[in-house]
């Protein structure tokens, strides 16, 4: 990521999604005086304008967004201004029907929603990349557009296609990254295994519906393809984007939330002048918080620790889900802050006003269906006055004891088809052990596994790294030895980058620092747990997962009590070198997993960022001149936190205590 | 629906399905001889005999078919004579596989089951019409033939077909509503939204899958057009006949039943002579007996409050449900008498003998796999006798002091994707509020919302109405504001006839005449529930779905005692200019919601037909010189029913009261 | 089966799949070493190995085949060496994708997997032979090879391909079934029904997916027809092997487990030299024990009551279930063990060395990843020496006084869409009344309805038979009228062989003997049960299905205590000429069954070949000299058992009783 192209707002960046081409211009004037009302500074525009702007091949209709930008500029509002590249209009379909995605079914999708296009057609890259210029070229030097928003939601709904130009594509990538060597491909492959090996590159193929289990290295490189592909076409338009307006930032918005995994953002992110994400709450998840705060961390770590935008988030419903609930009194104001918590220097909605018609009309905004005379509109006033209040919090940073392992290459190998357990998800394995040191106040950062710099953290977790390649386990290693405390999920280590089986005992690549050796996988079915003995909680049961492993250095901190395991290590620990080793064998129960948590933080010198009651989030920036300390009430209950400084949102001063209303949030400033 | 051709036949038409070419004809005497021993006056005859009448295109064979006309008639049996278009032959399709349907994905569907043709498809209107044509001028005079049986429930398998003749259709029926007008069709669809508009009528396909959700208005006026498509070939056959056979009345079986809602039968009803309906339980229904009634009323109700004929119906269970359960004892009996008692002048069945063969082997007939000896036949024989008994019922009408709106449109958009949940089910929301009026034993007829004769009740309920254009909305003002009492359910009155929100607050379109506001929808998740206080039963709960409302004029009846929305209405009740209009804002649990009918049924000042204890059904059918009251006792325990008249079914003299036997009937003659 | 050809190897062949392809050439000495120190007699080579073997079209290359086979023989150890047929190489589908497989759906299945390949294609079946009959002139004469290994589990993934080519084969094999007689067809089909007539062979199509349901004679056929185009395939290949090789017996190793339905073996079975079978356990089955029996008995029976191979198995958990268990401590030892209880004279295992790459590599081995420091290893290395023990078993036999009838036919019959109830599935009624046989100790034999020896047993089971044709039913009242004891499940002799209702009443076929008349069925709805009254515990239920039967000859052992059918028989006894009847009319829960399945032996005669109490499974192969009890504990207790000779495992002798020890087993040589 680059830092020369920074967003030049003042304060946190406040607005939304903005469609004025939807509403007749008589509208667009109210969105001015309400846009003022609310406090917004930034609006994303153009975003599927495509049909409007291009509305035959190569003729072009700018009068309305000349309009709008002009308007923007008049009041004071910054354009997040987008290349409206994920919508192709129809014509272009009509034109190019072999431009339609093609499902690994080989049934060709059609136009008529968004984002139905093949991701390797080079008429979509052509058609996209020449709106892009013209775009780019007539409002390079526009005083409203403070920034680029690349596409929108790259992979949202295409991801992949399994087209014949993506076979193409495909193999181009494959003979870049095995050197043109089609013996390493079927090495890496094991084509050997079932009869598959290839003797052509145009043998090969996407992984379409075939009759039996996939190759799954086969899986695995058509993943790391299909970011890739997007990818390109992302720097594609940056480029473009770039050579018209050099100053000006660009970005896209990453989709880091649970339901979404096809891009390796680690790869994205370089790319990219600022991250942004999208973020959505699940209706049927019982702890929200728990995941924003999660992504929060993920993005900010992606930025290299720098701030990033908050593109989208919900004012209440979306419409996208089986159920979708509306969000709590409160609700919308506590994840906004707890965004801006994590990182975000930008809190932005999907969208300005709820649309009449379209799929998106159920779908909640800032300017609900029922005008102004709502409890969404006054809240979205209040906050953007929170927003406010809390503006020099912009730009500071975080500092965290603790990092947790993330990896996409290692989530996608983890869920391919042909696993012991289809039960494991990889999400749910990170967010098991996020979500204690949440609860207990300890900042996290998430790492590559191969990120070079782990000594700056005491303590190294990783939940699940089934995939791990020989430079990143030594990485690992070397961090161990060096004294660092690391914590290893089951079933890491498990095989290589090509997805090879590390051989001599389980969990492969990390047998020796942890000290233990294991020669069978107990994967359990669903419903069923065992239980655990040690040093655990009285009763303390696991489920999901189980492996029968002896010492072989490490001692034994919790041991199954029943099963067919009994005795067997459940939870190690290790001293290697000058380090400390844990494995967790299994998956406890969450309280007991809290206090595993809590007795490896101890052991590695981790402290919480500040001690609060159960149920308040705390998280902790760090400015130049001072820290904002964050303090949010999930548990409704309210309390009374040490502090001192000037609480923000209030703006009284703070000696010794501040009180977090019940439901509410306080933002102490607390000078160096 | 006209009223010129009726159909001449005595009392209560009885018989079923007749497929004699799947049996030897030694058969066919002893069916004659069958018919006659159970009373059978009407049967249906040639519905799938397409590929033995027209063994190769242009060659006839109707040998089989006038022996079986002559037969039926020497035996003083009606015939039905249905055109076989239903079911194209084997050869029709290898020379024309272009008229095979394709479905949204794009997989054409094979033949050599039944209905599997595309609705759009010039070479089967050619062949359909051809063979209705030559079997039309062949019977048009056989005494045998006292009605034409179009096709066979329309739709039930292939409703829609997504092929390129189908989109030439569906571009052909979409000029004609836009009025040749594409920006209109662009401003209906919304289609500013997601970069989708169409530039040129040939831009527009059915709406074929898509990567991501589908555009709300085009996937409405896509249900519209393949109910206005199918009606197409409904009418071109019917001319067809008509011409041939200028007196002989039309029917096309309905299927008035919850697992069909493909065809907007309020277009249809006006097209055809008679009405004639297929109904049939669904296993797991607990209480079948109130969907046997509320299916007769909308069928009354479609045939303007004339008599309609059961087309279809089963002895014992069906063959295509998971677990096809049979029928308890005296069930059947009392099938056919409710469906009597709702305005049926026919009680007819698939079919007469049950199928050796073929996909519908174990379906259950009239003569079942037994052959006489059997439950069933003896049944057969008594339902015979009884209706013999009820002849003079023939012909009487009914009239009801509520209404239930019931509306396809309505039904189609509250189902659309990406609704604020997919748990709300239209056929379950009216039946929730049809129940407790049934089980009071208050008659109700179903209108259109747009019916112009309103005032002829005195309560009117639209248990769900989201889709309502302002012609529609006027007219529920209007009953309104004359002095009617309407309730609505939650979520009407949202959008217009486009699916756009209507604007301001909701539910949009009844705002005013509710004297409510509400700015946001609170849908529950599966398995939430809210408690309700005010007045409403102590402990009432609800469940499904919840909206903040205000009240701007209304009074609340019952408000939210937990959950986010504690002390918001839920219940309203408003005195709007003459009228009264009720809100239920959410889905009460059946006793509250029966609670509540009861309420707003007595302050309307409607009353049941007559006070029975729980379990009796009470129905009145009303004739010249006398009253029908028909008593079913669906709960096993018998009554004793104060009434006044002659027990048809029994013959005797009613003097005070009338019993009514366990798991029984009666059908009191009340002279006027 | 001819007993031409045998396998000529001592005792109890031990070994798996061999695939050194996979290994460098430096592992492949390792595996000779440990081999026997595990005592490996024998392994399957070249299983998927075509695209080694002919890197492109008529260009081999053996070396690597070469240098294991003479590996193989330096070391002793027998080859079972398989045509690599079941994966055509990538440029196969390259140069014609023509062969690759079509689904119901159209859809084209791609390659990249195994067994990915239209079992009609021409290019296929050439290919196919090509291959096989280079390897078999190669190799005929190689002193390793001792078997051939046609293929590989035939039909695992593609039984069925509905492309054009398999529509003109499945034409082809119509044409042979109905003599060229179209109306022979048209009668079998009930084609009647529905206008489904066909004038042309060529209108006739596989069954592929259609708008409604589909022809039940027509899909019947359908599987008919896809089992034996497989078996052609299959047979072909023998063909080529045995003219290369006219002495080396072949197989092809069946899949007799609970999944997998699609080939008719009582028709393979005499095609091959010698049978094999790859058996699973399921990790959901809470008692998989009973599936190795009820599969072991099945193969025994499938090959005339001689020995065969199990040719797969696991040493623990496999990869392909959602979830997959590892074995419980002694599992697999007691599994192999149970297997040649029930006649294998070979043990195998799929497979020899845990893959490290590939669709496979989380599927257990004899070798795991963790190698020879490893609990598998430890237990293979045991079980080879335990198999060691019990070598002269081998060849020995067994004999059963009840048979149950097992008919692929009537399987698929049974499962065909629009049955009254889905829930009604062959393997699992069958299961039902095996499981008490099993665990009273009492041998059962499988065999076919037409079985012409049926009176070598005193008690025939038919717990499914829903399709019998004239003869079978012939013979099963053949059976009874001699005197022997039969038992019928619900539902059966309903059908004929074309699938045609036996009318009159049910259960059609076996109305006479059985002496009852049922005139409707009563299927349950999941969840719902009866309670059984008379001669059966107290409080005895049945759920899934009830009939309304009366006794025209039999008495009622059991009646319906509640439910529609109150009063009904519910189980029947009839004396019928010198023998006895009984019908279950519908699903008694387990201990219900157990007990009248006691009753039935006891009546019959039929005593278990041991008492033993509950958990321990005995079962008695019968030798020349001497037989050989197997014992086997299940429930983990352990048990004293009475018996004589010698305890081979220990090499004890035995005198008045045997030590099964906990999770153990016991082999007892109990001399004639």
């Amino acid at each position: 990521m680059s830092t020369e192209r920074a967003l030049r707002l003042p304060g946190i960046a406040y607005g939304g999604d903005y469609n004025p081409e939807q509403w007749p211009e008589e509208v667009w004037a109210e969105d001015m005086h309400l846009m003022g009302e609310a406090g917004v500074t930034m609006v994303s525009v153009g975003i599927f304008s495509w049909a409007l702007l291009e509305p035959a091949e190569g003729v072009y209709d700018f009068s309305r967004m000349d309009s709008v930008l002009d308007l923007l500029q008049q009041n004071g509002i910054a354009a997040d201004l987008a290349t409206p590249t994920a919508a192709p209009p129809a014509w272009f379909f009509k034109a190019h029907p072999e431009a339609l995605p093609v499902d690994a079914d080989g049934r060709t999708l059609s136009y008529g929603s968004r984002q139905t296009f093949c991701p390797s057609s080079p008429a979509y890259r052509k058609a996209s990349l020449r709106i892009a210029n013209v775009l780019a070229e007539r409002y390079a030097d526009h005083p409203a557009v403070a920034m680029w928003h690349v596409h929108n939601e790259y992979g949202c709904h295409n991801a992949t296609c399994y087209c014949d130009a993506s076979a193409k594509a495909f193999r181009r990538w494959l003979r870049t990254r095995y050197a043109d060597d089609l013996a390493a491909l079927n090495h890496a492959w094991g084509t050997t295994f079932w009869s598959q090996r290839y003797y052509a590159w145009d043998e090969i193929l996407p992984p379409r519906t075939t009759a039996a289990p996939p190759n799954p290295t086969h899986r695995l490189d058509w993943r790391r393809f299909c970011s890739d592909e997007l990818l390109s076409l992302c720097t594609a338009e940056r480029e473009v984007l770039r050579r018209a307006a050099p100053d000006t930032p660009a970005t896209t918005n990453f989709m880091v939330l649970p339901t979404f995994d096809a891009l390796d953002y680690w790869r994205w992110a370089p790319e990219l002048d600022i991250l942004s994400n999208d973020h959505y709450l699940m209706s049927d998840d019982p702890e929200p918080e728990v995941d924003i705060a999660l992504s929060g961390d993920l993005m900010r770590s992606l930025a290299g620790g720098r701030p990033w935008l908050l593109m989208e988030h919900s004012t209440g419903a979306v419409n996208w889900q089986p159920v979708n609930r509306a969000k709590l009194p409160g609700e919308m104001r506590r994840n906004a802050l707890a965004h801006v918590a994590h990182g975000a220097d930008g809190i932005l909605f999907f969208q300005w006003r709820a649309a009449k018609a379209g799929a998106e009309q159920w779908h909640s905004a800032m300017l609900p269906h029922a005008g102004t005379d709502s409890t969404i509109w006054r809240d979205v006033v209040l906050l953007g006055a929170d927003l406010r209040s809390i503006a020099q919090v912009r730009g500071s940073t975080s500092s965290a004891q603790v990092a947790i392992i993330w990896d996409w290459e290692a989530r996608w190998a983890l869920e391919l088809p042909s696993q012991p357990s289809s039960s494991v998800r990889y999400q749910d394995l990170v967010r098991d052990w996020y979500r204690p040191l949440w609860r207990a106040g300890i900042a996290v950062d998430f790492v590559r596994p191969d990120d070079p710099g782990l000594d700056r953290y005491k303590l190294l977790l990783a939940p699940s790294l089934y995939l791990v390649d020989d430079t990143s386990a030594d990485n690992l290693t070397g961090f161990v030895e060096r004294g660092g405390t690391l914590a290893v999920g089951f079933h890491s280590g498990a095989v290589d980058e090509n997805c090879h089986v590390r051989l001599g005992g389980y969990p492969g690549a990390f047998r020796e620092i942890l000290g233990v050796h294991g020669d069978e996988l107990f994967p359990l079915l669903p419903g069923q747990t065992v239980g655990l003995t040690g040093e655990v909680p009285r009763d303390a049961r696991a489920d999901l997962w189980t492996e029968r492993i002896r010492l072989t250095g490490a001692e034994a901190v919790a041991t199954y009590s029943d099963g067919p395991l009994a005795g067997v290590p459940a939870v190690t620990r290790h001293t290697y070198s000058a380090g400390t080793a844990w494995y967790v064998a299994t998956r406890p129960e969450p309280a007991t997993l809290a206090a595993l948590m809590e007795r490896i933080c101890q052991e590695a010198g981790v402290r919480p960022e500040c001690e609060t009651p159960a149920g308040i989030e705390v998280v902790r920036r760090r400015g130049t001149d001072a820290d904002y300390l964050f303090l949010i009430d999930h548990a409704g209950q309210g309390a009374e936190i040490p502090a001192h400084g000037v609480e923000l949102l209030t703006g009284k001063a703070v000696c010794g205590s501040v009180t977090v209303p019940a439901g509410g949030a306080a933002v102490v400033r607390e000078p160096h």
